[in-house]
């Protein structure tokens, strides 16, 4: 269901099946034989980390440049928790607590899961159970805040509910870590009103997601709180994470940042992404969560969620009770208008054909 | 001393401080926008790994593309070692001893490590003691040994030698595993007896290293026995080192494989650094140990090492006794001519100042 | 709350703090100056062993002597786990889930939580959703199901319901591990229709709790399935948990398996607990969970159970809603006739003042 | 060879094969149905915290009771090691390097081992290389080093050396631990010059062993470090090392202190293991290493030392060149005179019958 599977001739699987934009690959051609240091202590990766830097208003900030996202959290995590018996608290719909085969488990550390509000988010008040709950050494002892911006249902936390989120934090001692695996496309979101030095002054660590939105691959672990840092390398370098020709990520952030690209390749994950909920609106089904970002998640009856994997690769986020499943769209840097219009009249024909069908009943 | 440090006009510091050669760019930009599987599911990793498959004539060898060597290191250890009493044999100076910061400890089994007989390699006489000692539960099991081809001292195992530590590791139940970040220099070197078939035959696992090899980064891991396959998947998620994009490394050894330009890079490699061996041999200088491939050790006074490091960007291996130090010159995929001249002139005339000097005392 | 606080004249606060039966100790006293074989290699702990194989008509059962209980649930949950991906399912209030400070994710494993069906117990039908979802290598696997008998709240699983439990673990691959911490307890209640036969049928690995049930400590693991004990005391060594004087635990086991001992004084608790049940239930308090074994869980006015803690070193399992809480009672070996009838005092009289304070109203 | 084997008449395989003195017994007798607090927080733990505390002039140790010494050896090491990249230095022939199974690599620990000088001892000269070599991300941190006393050997460090080795530590940020399994034959050895006080005021942290020393099982960690404190029951939780009933063990201690028993029964170890030694010297044998504790190393020829295991339950420790065998011999609490005449009767019987057959040549 992951990994496998017959490509489409339009797909909207995820935002990680198509390589990089032609002006990433050219930044690495233009510096095919160029000599750098390794391990990350190259100009490239300076050069871009200071860029991000100067986006948040957060000078002394730390940049680490990491290949993939669950590897950014373990990471991360371990960073900040630097003792066995500390853990994570993230929602239960959270990519720490499901989609990554345990692997902040496989560091020792207990993650502990709260419902979500529904919409993929955690507020302060979801928290306050599991601080009131953990009061002694027989159990953990909480010590951070997961969330993910956007969230797992394409969702955005606003600059209001990060605050609360980050002041709750603050007065009980719990870092906050923003899992920014599509936060390119969270940050162009038209509703999204928090900036990179808001997200920069409000969190502990958070990271800006490359490998889904139009990097060949790469992370870039933003690391405020000057706790987390200490010796932060050898943890890279013993987890396996610290790549040799670290210079390659750090030159593709560079030519992302430059002159725009990543956020302008997010807009374009947004837009593709708005025409197709301004399609499915004109129809009459509804959205499993509020359509914000480059996800889109639509309710369908079961056999016509099933016949839009089948068509345009899309994934089924949930089997619903009555008969309805809950359908995932996504888009990508590379999505084209074509393929975004063959999908909203898809939407727009299946949802004539079945008034049709129900007026003829 | 590892990663940072001022560029140098010409720098024989290491194999991996420049990207990629241009066919390997170019197989990316060619698939900038074709959609592919993720997760390393793609049609590019299942070609790069028949290919692999192909040379090894091991048609039921699974083929896993990693993203470095400590990962590929601590991935293979850890789908041998599935008991966390078990332990990984090597030599003392094998890279999971020293220069990973403890990533197979990490994973919670012990390293235990044996004298290498001088030139980095191991033998069964050297082993035996390991299995004498280690015979209750009040120690670890020893269970695999560790090799690297080339050595962390240039030198290769003949197949000879290792068919005798394959034979002496099936008869002992302990597995073979083969660390192959310089592989392909070593399997292009004059002296060379090895084949990748004799490899595959002879080993439980092995990885042809990418990383150093003209790649922008990836190692292929060739797993021969079917025990550590076993959801081995899952193993590669949790510990953070599955690519969203695991097309990028599956593409990069399609065209690595495809035209033999993976093994003309290594003879470049071997090439240039036979060139700069030959001038050493003309001098009077000495080797550190016997040069066969792309890593040359070579003896000096600890000034002259020191301009070494200072003019051509090496590093200082060892300092040894009586006022000497061993330093090592690594060529690489890109090393040019003008280079390797440079370097040779420069052990001439050094060594010819050095005989001057003597005389006028 | 766990471990501190003031010493009551009558304390019904658990079951372990009291030392050990005078016969247990008697039992030490006469080996005093007896020569034995360390590490649980002795004759104690194999006619404790012995014995226990007879009672669970099990000849080749291994069984394991462990100074505690969440050493004990560690150990067996490693070895049932051999691979970090692998998780072990529990009620979410369950032992490993919430009281033992992560020590199973500190192994590098997930514990998946399922709700319980209110009295501490799960079923089949709560477990399948749980393997209904986790269904790729980006979830961990599930692989063992993790229950106590007694439970958390001191409720029995019936043998219909374990036989459903263990049926259903072996059509799905799963291991079924129970915790006895307090199996005297719960074998010798009125209620209950399992005996260590069928425990030693149905489950793949089970302790027999000594700490609370009479010994100085100790835990007896019997290891009925064959994959779990592949090297074992390999296990118990690396963890710590192997005595040097293991004789000591296996003295304990045989004194209190030889004449009945044990299960006399787990009939000693739950005799105590029925009256004291007997005379809650003669009052109109309420219980929080059915009384079964030698804990009783009762529902008070806040301020009543604050009372019952402050005379007889309750604990207060949940606050609820609408001013009340669940207070715990827990009797031991060692409770007296004069405490218990001393508690069944306080309840008949709060409930008649209450009753009388309700009347003057 | 660790665990079984047949019992001999007398035994000198090792100082944990008899139960606990009668006194240490009693005091468990007389407490038998006392309620104490769990986990430790009981006021027997305290009165012997507290007179450890006085005798170590360090009213502000922390002192925890563990129940034996891989586990409290791990527990301490975890405690000080917060971060998985650094790790523990120790002489090759240390505890925690050969015989516990790889417990402080199963915590994420490398074990670095040094060269000891041929007694067991380690020395800043042994320890500096390793801190030179270590100087970058790509190696783990050094950040402790691990002594026994006495060590393995049977020898104890002078107030000189661990002075030296203190300072030594203290200039380079290591923390020095002190395993004192045998701590009580050390500290009562003729030869000794270090105090209670003295170990106190040099070392970060060591334990005072009870299952060596006459108790039934336990050893008192002494925290001094107040860095290695934080949280310290949680981790003692985690790792499943914190008894229910703590107060057994605190309830041997205070009675081994009170009077002081501890070190009468040391002593007593001493002066047995002494005239075995002086029996030995009056012959030609010679030792392995010198005499000074309850442990004896001697030379004999590999027959001589293979009827000594045989009749007297001793072990090899290790066979040397020449047809010759280092054995040990292990005198405990319970050693009496009867079998200390006998085994000096054998080593006089033995050489005479050596020379006796030397002359008949």
């Amino acid at each position: 269901m992951y990994g496998s599977g017959e490509i489409k001739k339009y797909s909207f699987k995820n935002d990680y099946s198509e390589g990089a934009h032609p002006h990433i690959l050219l930044s690495l051609a233009a510096r095919s034989t160029e000599t750098n240091c390794p391990y990350g202590m190259d100009k490239h990766s300076e050069a871009a980390a200071d860029m991000i830097r100067e986006r948040c208003k957060a000078p002394n900030a730390e940049v680490a440049f990491i290949a993939g996202g669950t590897a950014t959290n373990a990471l991360a995590i371990s960073l900040f928790l630097r003792n066995p018996y500390e853990a994570a608290i993230c929602a239960v719909t959270g990519h720490i607590n499901v989609h990554e085969t345990g692997a902040i488990e496989n560091t020792g550390h207990k993650v502990i899961n709260v419902p979500s509000d529904g919409d993929g988010k955690i507020t302060p008040e979801l928290i306050q159970p599991v601080l009131d709950w953990h009061n002694c050494e027989h159990m953990v002892v909480p010590k951070l805040v997961y969330v993910s911006q956007s969230t797992e249902l394409g969702t955005i936390y606003t600059k209001a509910e990060l605050t609360a989120l980050s002041e709750y934090c603050r007065k009980n001692g719990l870092y906050l870590y923003l899992d920014g695996a599509r936060l390119g496309s969270a940050l162009m979101a038209k509703e999204n009103d928090l900036t990179l030095e808001d997200i920069a002054a409000l969190t502990d660590a958070f990271y800006i997601g490359g490998t889904k939105n139009g990097l060949l691959f790469g992370e870039a672990l933003v690391m405020l709180n000057e706790e987390m840092r200490e010796n932060y390398r050898y943890m890279i370098k013993q987890k396996g994470y610290m790549l040799a020709k670290g210079y390659v990520v750090g030159t593709m952030f560079e030519a992302a940042f430059k002159d725009g690209l990543f956020f302008g390749m997010a807009l374009h994950e947004n837009e593709a992404a708005e025409k197709i909920a301004d399609a499915i609106r004109s129809t009459g089904f509804e959205f499993y969560a509020k359509p914000q970002t480059n996800q889109i998640f639509v309710i369908l009856p079961d056999a016509l969620a099933d016949e839009l994997v089948d068509e345009f690769g899309c994934n089924i986020e949930s089997r619903l009770a009555n008969g309805k499943s809950a359908a995932r769209i996504v888009t990508s840097w590379a999505t084209t208008d074509e393929a975004v219009n063959a999908l909203s009249e898809w939407f727009l024909t299946k949802y004539c054909a079945g008034l049709l069908k129900e007026m003829m009943k």
